[in-house]
């Protein structure tokens, strides 16, 4: 059986130049400007999770045909497109290593091509995954908005919970990874329990990534994930390694922490001072075991599949959530 | 036959009652601040034209149920998604009189709203006007884009060909004004001659439109438009009076307008003075000209529905015609 990796490098190639068909057909004649941009935005090397988990979905449903990396392209399109109007949102500088898209190309661009790369995921969705791959595809992307007003809702607000920060990365990042992995199922001619197992599946798998994207941001190594540590404690967002050393350190740290929130964002000693009470009361540790158990029920999701004729596709499901949390990127 | 102001007012209501009923069901459980930004968005005394238009085109082809309601919200919620975005790319302060959603809620609450209302969009678009509508849809949508990216590249362009105005005031106007009639043609059942008929009839009311909006921006009162004149100018827009002053007047003449657009846009004095040299190069009046010749335009593509049974919505398709040419804002 393939590796993990050969596996990602052969399907990567097949969806990239479905991607480039689709869009050379979608440009055709449009401003030459628009075409770089969407192009800079796409090809940067992203690890295209997302349209993976669609072609997967299908595969061990029974589909096997080349129209599914159409429906495919669409789940890295629309991720795209959020990451462009995050980073006009946050200002960010750089994504991947390189300028973001409103650094390189400035506000307007920046606005404009999220707005394409949006529009043409939902046609695709609606011409390959039909009515009910769309109304699904929708739920996700409006429901990704409401995560995103409740993230700002609790900026730098030390009180979150553990149920509201689950709350909020379930609407920004798992909906768009569950409805991936569901609609991919639908494409597939997936019966109802095929289809709640892989929705469960990617929902699980959404929030172990957040998960460990939020670990990533106190303890990722800049040179592999291409984004400096500490984004998140500037920008006041509370995350799981907090809120575990909140919740099993005592009054007075608690009060440390809510301070060096409120006041001192910009000062890096502060981040420093935040990370060693985390690690000092095993918010990293515990947070890694959350993501991990989150994985093992992903896995356990796809048991109904065990004994499908494409045992491959189910073992790169596997794989790929087992990548999730070992990751470091 | 009732008035165009009394159907408009009539079936405004109904209109808006249709959006209320979709908006608590999409976003019920949301973000509360979602929920405002939304709604402070899309009920701000618009004028409702293009969902009266896929309403009317609907009606004209035999179709007259209530689910039209539902599918013509869908065209509000993009344009209106259209100008939330319009206005953070153009720091705009004001809409509609009022603080725009960028200077009331921030950019964040502008573009998250805004991807909220095109996303819902494409779902009900979807839902009632199915595959072929969508398909239609983000045609015009991914045009639009397209259209904005070629306005900048002629930004203060003095050399802009009416060609290439026109060009662009298609694609950035006039396409979602010609899919909407094209889309409330399908879902009326339409045959092939009815749906090019309001197709031909939405983009030339699509073109007239953009060609009175530009007027206005010269000509309109504040107290009308709720904006101020002069816009254009200080964005280095050029519009179709300026192209038209241009082709009939020197070559002296040209260099100042050319240098007023290159170095004065700041200078309030400066447009004075483009404004004249557009007056006394009639440059007003053959854009008028222009705009009502493809209003004539719009009216005949509507000869087709001469014996349709509907024959108060095909009046109101003409008045709005009509209107589109005599507004004031």
């Amino acid at each position: 059986m393939v590796s993990l990796r050969r596996f990602v490098s052969r399907e990567s190639t097949v969806l990239e130049e479905a991607m480039r068909e689709d869009l050379s057909e979608a440009l055709k004649g449009n401003d030459l400007l628009l075409v770089e941009v969407i192009e800079y935005a796409l090809y940067s090397g992203g690890k295209r999770i997302r349209p993976l988990l669609a072609i997967l979905s299908a595969r061990v449903c029974g589909r096997m045909d080349m129209t599914v990396y159409r429906l495919a392209s669409a789940f890295e399109y629309l991720h795209v497109a959020t990451l462009i109007h995050d980073d006009v949102i946050d200002n960010a500088m750089e994504r991947r290593g390189r300028p973001s898209v409103v650094k390189q190309y400035g506000l307007a661009a920046a606005i404009l091509a999220g707005d394409w790369l949006h529009a043409r995921s939902m046609y695709l969705v609606g011409r390959y995954g039909g009515r009910e791959g769309l109304e699904v595809f929708c739920r996700s992307t409006t429901g990704m908005v409401d995560g995103e007003f409740l993230q700002l809702r609790y900026v730098a607000d030390c009180d979150v919970t553990e149920k509201q920060y689950f709350d909020v990365i379930h609407r920004k990042t798992a909906l768009l990874i569950e409805s991936t992995c569901e609609i991919g199922a639908m494409f597939g001619g997936a019966g109802k329990t095929e289809r709640t197992a892989l929705a469960t599946y990617g929902h699980k798998l959404g929030i172990a990534f957040q998960v460990v994207d939020d670990l990533l941001d106190y303890l990722g190594e800049t040179s592999s994930t291409g984004k400096k540590t500490g984004n998140d404690f500037v920008e006041g967002k509370i995350t799981l390694p907090l809120i575990h050393a909140m919740n099993s350190s005592d009054k007075q740290v608690r009060e440390v922490l809510m301070r060096l929130y409120e006041s001192d964002r910009d000062d890096p000693e502060a981040f420093g001072r935040v990370f060693e009470i985390i690690d000092k009361n095993n918010g990293f540790i515990s947070a890694r075991h959350a993501a991990e158990s989150m994985v093992d029920g992903a896995v356990e999701a796809l048991e109904v599949f065990s004994g499908c004729d494409d045992q491959e596709s189910l073992a790169m499901l596997r794989s790929l959530a087992a990548y999730v949390v070992e990751r470091n990127r």
